[in-house]
């Protein structure tokens, strides 16, 4: 295949936006712009003022490959929730790969490319697509990070996207909570996957039981039925706890990739949740929006992995490092504990500091 | 082996702080203290102020696990290096597994981890302590995340410690760099490994020439001179080029762990170098300073992995997430569009918000 094939010609990616009808360009533009807001208010300024001895610098990563998943669905979404970000650090150049279907790519993902400002399309899909951005090739430039659906590691070469686990959602809720709203939150994960896992957390055991019935007797109308009653069956749990502690404890050991708190006072649990994906409050905040348009990247940790990382922000497509500018007189006072500690170490790397303490007459 | 043998008593590890001489702990403390107030200068603040209806939130990885070499040398400095940062980040539980020598734990590793509030000091080195951290056993907790002397990476059950390559050091030098100081910076890390790389880049020949002599000169001088030779020989480089631009197009390409500039107007360089573990500027910041008292972390990417990571540093020791609090007003101008999105996706998870729309009169 040559490359003109390969690579998605930039007119067409400006026709495809051109092209798009009133409601679903508003639509991506709304999420797109709600996207853009909120990581440009969390992303870490870098102010060059070259101040102090020691200070720390930001820079955007340079080339970011972007997987976008083919199959039977468009994924213009991903697009957004994920060149936004890169668009925001400040990254040069952009790449997305996406395998084609029978009529190429799907439309809204090219828009959705034109929309964030990515520098090329390349139709291919599978590790082959990742081994070519990881190592580059003769028509395709090597990048420095490459992400996907999900979150990303760092690893070797380039960094690549984490091996993705089930998705999850834990809510924690309480007698003001709108049962039938929660049993739907509940299908909403369900249907993804038959290893989709969902939790129900709270203090009351009536609350679980009229809910449990709920979700069985609702089970027969929801769509993709087959999917949504293997996950309940296998994946769904409810769970009784004391008091607002033991939901926080329950919430942080599940570390799930969503969380929702849907009671009177959810506020009391921000603190106390720390190990999530992402934490959806009350009854306006249904995790569903969270993967479209509220604002924060739906590329968010699985498998409990939120006790140690985080869902894909601005900042990640950031480097940052120190710099030491030591002034005479502190250069004074810190040589001789570096080479004393380099001493006790057994090193001899104080070698070439001997010179300078000599010269300063500090040796 | 029993537990008691394998966990080192708190008190042993108060009295070998108490134990040490003056001017140890004086090195050890001005390098805690240097350390110490570097990374509360670089912790991101997070204002517990819940403000607005989407925030990012930042907590402490709650247990982490500090993997210390032993052999030969102690490495004293490993644990003021990363437990520092741990405390800092307000982590709960700081454990250290580390080898023991044929007379225990060297007494300065155990005095630093008094220093730096580790909780708990395991005797026990190789792949089985790392195993033991990352899944816990009778004895031992299982972390959340385990570091050592190199860069960590996100990984399935745990975060662990990335496959460290050899050291690295580039400088860039101009008419006013002192050509011994620049000769013993290559030494200081070729003496590290005959695998060590360094590079020292310049506009003007004639200085890289000078160097070079220099060098060969100083060679038959130098302490382990076996593997400084080696490495000199083998991974040595002098870059001529054309001017500034190219110089710092030179040093991201090679993206070292270590950057030095030791040129009249460093300065020049700062917004430029983009891609290097950690930049010293000047001749009072030499390289081996940052090892010890600098301040920021040693534990630096290499082997260009500081293209895309960084030196480990407070903010890996803490987890983000965000809270999303949608008023029913955003919520309303956000629903249709996340509906939309979510129809041309394909996908049927708008389910639970078709129950919202029709509450809302929006559907």
């Amino acid at each position: 295949m040559k490359t003109e094939q390969l690579e998605i010609d930039q007119n067409k990616i400006k026709q495809a936006y051109d092209n798009l009808d009133d409601k679903t360009r508003s639509a991506l533009e709304h999420s797109y712009n709600r996207i853009r807001a909120y990581q440009e208010q969390i992303k870490i300024q870098y102010v060059s003022n070259h101040q102090g001895e020691c200070y720390e610098i930001h820079h955007p990563i340079e080339r970011v490959g972007i997987y976008v998943p083919g199959g039977k669905a468009s994924y213009s979404s991903t697009v957004l929730m994920i060149a936004t970000l890169a668009q925001v650090a400040g990254v040069k150049e952009i790449t997305v790969v996406t395998p084609p279907q029978t009529n190429g790519i799907c439309q809204e993902v090219l828009a959705a490319c034109h929309i964030t400002g990515v520098n090329h399309v390349y139709q291919m899909g599978g590790a082959q697509s990742i081994a070519a951005l990881a190592y580059g090739t003769e028509s395709i430039s090597k990048v420095d990070k490459i992400v996907g659906p999900r979150n990303q590691f760092v690893y070797g070469q380039v960094c690549i996207d984490q091996i993705a686990g089930p998705t999850e959602i834990a809510l924690i809720i309480d007698e003001t909570a709108d049962l039938e709203a929660i049993t739907y939150d509940v299908f909403a994960q369900a249907e993804h996957d038959e290893m989709a896992c969902t939790y129900v957390i709270s203090e009351h055991e009536q609350i679980l039981k009229r809910l449990e019935i709920m979700i069985q007797d609702q089970l027969q109308y929801v769509e993709r039925q087959d999917i949504v009653s293997t996950s309940i069956a296998k994946h769904h749990y409810l769970i009784l706890v004391e008091d607002i502690e033991e939901a926080c404890l329950v919430m942080n050991t599940i570390a799930p990739e969503h969380a929702s708190i849907q009671t009177k006072l959810p506020e009391v649990y921000v603190d106390k949740v720390k190990y999530v994906g992402a934490l959806f409050l009350r009854y306006y905040s249904p995790e569903v929006i969270g993967g479209y348009v509220a604002g924060p990247s739906h590329v968010l940790p699985t498998n409990q992995t939120a006790r140690f990382t985080n869902g894909l922000s601005v900042n990640d497509f950031m480097t940052r490092h120190s710099v030491i500018h030591l002034s005479q007189q502190t250069f004074n006072e810190v040589a001789q504990s570096a080479e004393h500690i380099a001493h006790i170490e057994l090193y001899i790397i104080m070698k070439s500091r001997s010179i300078y303490v000599d010269k300063e007459g500090i040796g």
